[in-house]
């Protein structure tokens, strides 16, 4: 008799983002005048066309598989070589502190898949500890792997350890004061839009290393950085090669949404313990992971990925995350003159507002979709603590954005 | 204290193809004459141009992504529906006897990704058999995962049931005597070049049907068969569709591995059993898989995919896979000439054959690879019973399969 993995059956129904589709599709069918005026500003997803140099190279790189002379079969699992060495030298500067060589990043089709996929090199004995609110596939692989408990009614598993977020943290968790194994930390922070200061930063390195601790980091958002005082990589921190993992994407950072192409780093210098509590280096787990369960990126989507880091491809990458914040700001005017409380939206492509006193986040949800024919994400999707908060997504049209700061301050909350 | 995956820890050094790479490389620097006129038949990968229609069909989706009008952002992660029904239309004909819905595929990045990650939807109970020789990646990601042992001095892990294909069962293994829950089945076979006849894959099927096992079925060479009472799909028999999950792909069946597409079947009337013997279905379990750790393959590659069912894509294809089995009946004959026994080589692009008396494989390697200048790969990698085999590949051009078969003969052997 064949048996299943028996946690799937402890998730807890649906991500978030089904559910949302399923309200915004009866809510269109129902009203098509308003559907025809509906603006999206819920999923995080790249809307503009993608950077001309990732184009031209894809372009190359599809006419080179015409050819026999310069067909690419299988590649290296791990990357191509000048795709790993570019993303070493333009994402890893020396000048910021930064250590990381070409061979410690693995390049792969996603940052989700990653922050799921790391845990296949990981011990079941962790304590695990992670932010509420919370990018939801960090908890939904830990449920898959059999890393926590049962969920309790407000939807937290049991053997976590949840870190709340709020205004008076700033949004960046604290060390706890207990012990924990395993941290995941994310800045810029999907869902709240707070990015984490050099001191927020370290005082968790040193927490890693004292608790000899791993923290797996992901700075998907990078590029919104605004603030020139905040660190964009984990390895500006001195000892984070001792105790970090960082995840970083062309998704947000180059339109790739739909083209895939993300890499992870893994220093040399990260050791994690046997059972027995021997050290050992995680890093040839890593490779050995990738190479058997992986096949490496389309060579297409490397090339692609490569162009982005070229000068016109920085210039053009530059424009559109600037296009993105410029629509942030848009927003966060308008979501502060309809009288909502803002976070985020200044070093990441998201705002973090505070519903009207006494409505729930689906509650507002339901409203906006409602009365202002905009789609939202509830910030209870992403955690208890996020309860009373709504995500509003920068990733639009600037018309768009214009439209969405001319509605909200129209609604009214009775 | 972070923990590792001690599981890893027991894997044995390296996968047979850096080997390979290594002595080749040693060889080249020792031999720089000698390097020059070497050909490789070791790892199957496709040598010729991609399909014309899958070149057209990613340049027009390439052209998509450089405009806001037509930009594709994330899409389904199971796949879009277009390649899916494509899929279904295609490679589950009814005349054929199968029954595959759309939704029962899941496009993804590779068979190589999805033969290890299926295992994320199993639980740990399970007594897994493989046959030997078998496919390493079966073999690592169930080590990776706990479910063996630690490895004996030939190799084979502890708790996994091996199950040998050797001359008398035609390389492909009949059920055991035993009782197991899980079953790795390839055909046509990597690395023997056998495949199943509709009676072998019927005693699997009831095996399975009889043991409430699951067969996990690698159709991923299945483009290859010429013999029309084959069948190309598990499906094709009655009650697959209660017992089996299919892996194929466009990579050997359309020049993708360098590309990267491919896809497996979940039927929805598979089932399998929690940990209390509650029969609960898997379709659900890998759904939920696939869409929180992974975010789909790139639209460009899906385009490129589809293309591989147009009329003109599937004529393009046909010829590529003529030209890879015209290699094989040419080398089959070389290898003849030269006296070795020959299996394979007539439904698959795989010749496995018998080194002469008292030569072990990896001994037949290097002479091969020092006399003739040719790269084959040495059974004995592939598992215990591959000892005193090779397997040729057939993917190469014309010219140089013609120039091993005229090499092979002039091997003296002492």
């Amino acid at each position: 008799m064949a048996y299943l993995n028996d946690n799937y059956l402890k998730l807890k129904a649906g991500y978030l983002f089904p559910e949302i589709s399923r309200r915004v599709k009866a809510f269109c069918e129902a009203n098509p005048e308003a559907a025809k005026r509906l603006i999206r500003c819920g999923i995080g997803d790249w809307t503009e066309p993608l950077p001309a140099a990732a184009i031209a190279a894809m372009h190359r790189a599809v006419d080179e598989m015409a050819a026999r002379e310069t067909f690419k079969g299988y590649g290296p699992e791990q990357g191509y070589e000048w795709l790993r060495a570019a993303i070493a030298q333009n994402d890893f500067p020396a000048a910021r502190g930064c250590d990381v060589a070409a061979d410690e990043i693995f390049v792969s089709d996603g940052t989700k898949c990653d922050t799921g996929n790391i845990l296949d090199i990981l011990g079941h004995k962790n304590k695990i500890a992670i932010s509420n609110p919370v990018y939801p596939v960090y908890v939904d692989t830990n449920v898959m792997a059999g890393h926590t408990g049962e969920a309790n009614e407000a939807g937290a598993y049991a053997k976590l350890v949840y870190l709340p977020c709020t205004p008076r943290n700033g949004f960046i968790p604290e060390p706890p004061k207990r012990h924990v194994d395993v941290i995941y930390l994310c800045s810029p922070n999907n869902p709240t839009g707070a990015a984490a200061t050099r001191e927020q930063l370290a005082a968790w390195v040193n927490y890693a290393l004292a608790h000899k601790a791993l923290i797996l980091f992901d700075a998907a958002y990078e590029a919104y950085i605004t603030d020139p005082a905040l660190p964009h990589s984990i390895y500006e921190i001195p000892g984070a090669r001792e105790c970090a993992i960082e995840f970083r994407s062309c998704s947000k950072n180059g339109g790739f949404t739909g083209v895939r192409c993300a890499f992870t780093v893994v220093p040399k210098s990260l050791r994690a313990a046997t059972r027995s509590g021997e050290l050992h280096p995680l890093h040839p787990l890593w490779l050995r992971r990738m190479t058997t369960k992986f096949n490496g990126v389309s060579y297409i989507v490397q090339r692609g990925a490569e162009a982005l880091y070229s000068p016109e491809g920085k210039a053009q990458v530059r424009a559109f995350i600037e296009h993105y914040l410029g629509n942030a700001k848009v927003l966060r005017e308008g979501a502060q003159n309809a009288g909502f409380k803002v976070f985020g939206g200044v070093n990441a492509p998201y705002l973090w507002v505070r519903t009207p006193k006494g409505v729930t986040s689906w509650q507002a949800f339901d409203k906006i979709l409602g009365d202002a024919n905009v789609v939202i994400t509830p910030g209870s999707g992403f955690g208890s603590k996020g309860e009373g908060y709504l995500r509003i997504s920068a990733f639009n049209s600037r018309a768009n954005a214009e439209e969405v700061a001319r509605r909200l301050p129209e609604l009214k909350w009775g």
